[in-house]
């Protein structure tokens, strides 16, 4: 898949690793500028309006500075029974929500937002899946938090890493837990004629 | 995670770089002896007996050779409407496969065996997972041919490599369709005492 433009038309405006790591592997190129807005300044609201406010204001945030690229904004809660598990800050945290997850089904959210400023284009949406953690045993725990791979985390996990042990099933988009939901965002850039699907050559 | 021993008790009887690519990412220390079986030894079975059978065959080829040693076998099929849709031969095949599966569910199922000869333990099951794939356009399919991912890929598609746009969620286990459900690879080999979860020094 390539862009119409040589140079990348997109900008992701996240520091996140794994969503790049997403965008790569389904080859579309871009550069990355993440946004530094302050998620303090977004209104309260239910966890499906929250993230997809949040993803807008971080796309908004980058397309002040380039009006005419496309921008891409994301944030990925984790929910369980309502209530939000964000990043663990010691490794109690972190135990209390491995704990509070394991055995159990928990939903993680994406907001993504994509605009292009120049032209007055915006969409954005949150995609939600169901995930199931096996039943997780205290040695398991402490085995997983001593890897330090839940912290920086959302929910103190990561489905893509050595945390891929934990998780029997899920229910919904695989690359929206990882970050991003790389179906649709690709779906939307492809219609709004972002990336270009005309083959070259055919040598196979 | 670490083998109980310093020297890898453990052994993938498989060529696939996805499923060394997944024992990896868990953190497994392993060995790669892949298996010679002629898949065509396997009698005719249902899918999901098949699948089983045709992993314990490779995992029982290399016990054989390292009977002190435990094998992962596996074998993963991409099932539409009870057919088996193989490894694409031709452009044209991988076209009809990706137009079957295009806006429709399918299901994916690996088979994998994990045995050690010299104490007479195996173990083997079926993993299924259901996949739902985009709608997709012609320019999709032939842009995704294109790229060669599709050839040696049963279904005509990797997940975990560009032909993750064409998959908008799915029901059951991602590890599973990459080609390995290693939630349950896991379990098995911890319960089997094969995985060593004790923490070295905690210092977080």
């Amino acid at each position: 898949m390539k862009n119409i433009h040589p140079e990348p038309l997109i900008i992701l405006a996240s520091k996140s690793p794994r969503r790049r790591y997403l965008l790569k592997q389904a080859g579309i190129s871009f550069s990355v500028v993440p946004s530094t807005i302050n998620e303090k300044t977004i209104p309260e609201s239910p966890p499906e309006t929250y993230v997809r406010t949040l993803s807008e204001a971080k796309a908004d945030d980058i397309s002040n500075i380039y009006p005419d690229k496309w921008i891409i904004g994301a944030d990925t809660i984790v929910l369980k029974e309502g209530t939000i598990l964000g990043k663990p800050g010691s490794r109690d945290d972190a135990r209390h929500m491995l704990k509070q997850l394991s055995g159990e089904i928990h939903q993680v959210l994406t907001g993504y937002a994509i605009c292009c400023k120049a032209i007055h284009r915006k969409f954005s949406e949150t995609i939600k899946t169901e995930v199931l953690f096996k039943h997780l045993t205290d040695d398991e725990i402490e085995w997983y938090i001593q890897t330090k791979e839940p912290f920086g985390k959302a929910g103190a996990y990561a489905i893509q890493g050595l945390g891929m042990f934990l998780v029997k099933r899920i229910n919904g988009s695989y690359t929206n837990v990882v970050g991003l939901p790389v179906c649709e965002v690709i779906e939307f850039l492809i219609k709004a004629g972002v990336l270009d699907l005309s083959v070259e050559k055919p040598n196979t």
